[in-house]
């Protein structure tokens, strides 16, 4: 298996404050789905490499919840959100606040699109109800989290 | 007790696909709270008088979830969601999606202000991620069913 890392493709929306984020996997919709439902392979690469995560706890369905915080020696963020929708290998809408803007909320929708071939395409949108919030998620640096967690997810999934 | 009824004014964003709809109640924040979040109580008001709502789930607390059917004869309209947060007397933050277009779906942000001497403003927002998609939204006739339902409200309000 190559080990080769894939492009995150980043991109605000010009008309709505949403950010779009895409990138393809070599692995079925069944095997990236998983990666995002099952909390023991979530932990393994949701986030920076510097960052550890530590699952409060993520129900992955429709009507279900999650709360996980990232740990980093004595700092701890908090994340947490509801499931709005899981529907298997296809999409997950959720919701998703950051505890440290406990006010701000993104709807966050993940469509897992088969290529053929064993490969899967991930389409991840978020959308909030401001372009200044928009741009000041894009601006915290939370593309090299994303970058960096995709390419822990190509591990995931090359091991699995 | 007064039965006046109050405006409800309905908005739509001038920069983001949102639309923000206030009303002003002669209660409390605790008892229009209340109201939103008892599925007794909420299955008295939530929609127009031509319809009769069915409850199949309704566990509003954060990281629960809700299924209701709007039914008018043979017709029945079904609505879910799920609760991102919930904070007493304050805001509800959820999904909605109408099962018709199983693929939309809002973000809404309810609210509760105390107005003081025993009223409350309530403020609620749907956030969605197209202009199109609001739009056809406000275009469907939603206004005169909101502003029936809170007429509604009023009336379990001064009956609670």
């Amino acid at each position: 298996m190559t080990t080769k890392t894939r492009e995150t493709d980043i991109a605000v929306d010009p008309d709505v404050p949403l950010v779009r984020i895409t990138r393809d996997f070599d692995a079925p919709p069944e095997k990236v789905f998983r990666a995002h439902t099952d909390p023991d392979l979530v932990v393994q690469w949701l986030g920076p490499r510097s960052l550890q995560m530590r699952i409060d706890h993520y129900d992955c369905r429709t009507g279900g919840s999650y709360r996980y915080l990232h740990v980093r020696g004595q700092d701890e963020f908090g994340f947490h959100g509801s499931f709005h929708e899981v529907r298997p290998n296809k999409v997950i809408v959720q919701t998703f606040t950051f505890e440290s803007d406990p006010d701000g909320v993104a709807l966050e929708r993940i469509v897992f699109t088969d290529l053929g071939d064993g490969r899967t395409r991930l389409t991840s949108t978020s959308l909030v109800d401001s372009f200044a919030a928009r741009d000041a998620f894009v601006a915290s640096g939370m593309e090299s989290g994303v970058r960096e967690g995709y390419e822990r997810l190509d591990e995931v999934l090359s091991a699995a």
